[in-house]
């Protein structure tokens, strides 16, 4: 009988890709997340603005580089460097840093959607890009066919993949502010968007188990805890008791 | 006047003993809780199917071994091999690992009782076996005289001890989907098994310290994250604020 | 244009401190939270009895104390020893440890607050002395001006700052047993009490965000998970979602 691990991706992954959350990792918490999970990881997106507070980022940046692991800042932090008009600051940042992929979101912010696809465009010309839709506050619920368009747009200004915010404390982006997922929301995305070409952050063990049951192993999830990889992964291959079945039933 | 600490039992434990979850430490990390905690930890359970997908399994197995702690995988990898009526898969894997002691559960699977115990009784004869009793799901409350049956029928079959489910989200098992604790429950299969047969998984501070207040300093608790391996042995000892008076009450 | 960067204290800092909770790291991982975080950590306090517990404790000490990084044991170990009135075995604990700073609180036991005067008065002989006011339990909410006369007192008898309880589950102390902040208590507490003067335990990132931007980048919050400490500093600069306009709007 196969296992579902036989249906999951490998690196370098076009699905199914798992981004993982780096709060402030020291050296050698990343050292020890990818000695155990460095195959289930593919992007490692370094949270909002943590990067500039945290101690020998370089040192740290250099284990990402070493392994193979593309590593971008928070689109928070372009937020940031955006309301100020300083996009040459960022650029100078990522620069220092050696960082070749950049997030643009406006979770914060209030831009024009154009502006943003401008900067997709503009950033696209010298880092991979992907973006972000969905705010983190405020909430008024933007209805499906307005994300439709956005995703859209972005992807069409040359966002690799498209990323739906959802907050840690689960609430924000997909969610409603009782926590709720737009699960609706979610449907009538997926089915106007390739699923390959979008992400879901997925902070819960609820919300990802409830992407991986309704999507299968290969759903790419984002913000992803390092304590929670290899937890992913085995929903992922139905290695735990909420996906167990699911993938089961799939296949008999 | 004589402290809490004084009544506390010492390895290797009959009673009181602390079940770790280990969702996928790194060789480093193991060393850590090692380091801090080694005295106030029984056994590790590699949490349901994360050993498979764990690198560099071996070398923090080892790291365990040489501290002389009992590693087994968590039910539910077991559960994945009996559904693909696979044990001697399963056999394989222990073989290959030197896994010396195996949890036999049925949290998600859904098979006759009789089965679950002659799977308790035919590991029985190579391993130590651990046996779970609890739904992860489907929530359908299983009547205290039931989970009596199964507990004594699993302990004459050979379990050293029977594990009270209890799922993180602090639903399934002994808990309402609410996450409230079935107390009486609790108190019923107290009341008609010995403590001392019995482990508790507590994955919350408010299980942890319910079941420390309610059955004393030395009742095993299960699912500890090794984060919070010392504060559990802080309740026992009732030196955290939630069992500082009580054990002080218990001895005045 | 200025950064909210700019407007941040650094150490060795009057305001804006931030207070560790370490509940039992291992000697690495405090070199770890150090190497990425050591500019944004003011002083750190072992979690109530956790020290007692926790194997190598010297090891780890001396890697707080050749950073110069001040630590106490938690206010629940010293209520331990003042329930047994033995408020000498704690001054021989703290001399074996080297520690320099105590922390005096009655959150569990009941005792007369001259006497919880009198004990910071004596303490304050010896050691630095700091305090903490409000119950983690047994909730009968104590009034504004109660809170205000006590805060007074013990930084009269040399408390040198006067912490407000606040529990990690998000009840006791300012916080009512729903978990929801007690905001006008502690708006009455700034009006009276020189905010300085104040460390307000925030162990949740909505406690953190609530603080910052009510009171802005340099209040001081306490029981900081190490895991935290550079998300909380993000917020004080304006660096995550959550502060970020506030910052922007105080400052244009």
């Amino acid at each position: 009988m196969a296992h579902a691990a036989e249906l999951r991706t490998a690196k370098p992954r076009k699905t199914g890709l798992t981004m993982m959350l780096d709060k402030g990792l020291a050296r050698r918490a990343v050292e020890d997340v990818l000695e155990v999970a460095s195959d289930h990881i593919d992007v490692v997106k370094l949270g909002w603005g943590t990067a500039l507070v945290t101690g020998h980022l370089e040192s740290k940046l250099s284990v990402y580089r070493n392994a193979g692991m593309a590593v971008y800042f928070g689109g928070t932090l372009l937020e940031y460097f955006l309301i100020r008009k300083d996009l040459d600051g960022y650029r100078k940042l990522m620069d220092r840093y050696k960082i070749e992929m950049v997030e643009v979101s406006d979770g914060t912010i209030t831009i024009p959607h154009a502006e943003k696809i401008d900067c997709i465009q503009r950033l696209g010309q010298e880092f991979r890009v992907v973006s972000e839709v969905g705010r983190k506050d405020e909430y008024e619920p933007v209805p499906p066919y307005r994300w439709i368009q956005m995703i859209r747009a972005e992807r069409a200004a040359g966002s690799e993949y498209v990323i739906t915010e959802a907050r840690e404390s689960g609430s924000g982006g997909v969610c409603r502010p009782s926590g709720e997922l737009r699960k609706g929301l979610i449907d009538e995305i997926v089915h106007a968007v390739d699923i390959s070409e979008l992400m879901f952050e997925a902070p819960t063990a609820s919300l990802q188990s409830w992407f991986i049951n309704r999507f299968g192993s290969n759903v790419s999830l984002g913000n992803i805890q390092p304590a929670d990889v290899l937890s992913v992964e085995t929903l992922r291959r139905g290695l735990r008791g909420d996906t167990l079945l699911a993938f089961l039933e799939a296949k008999s």
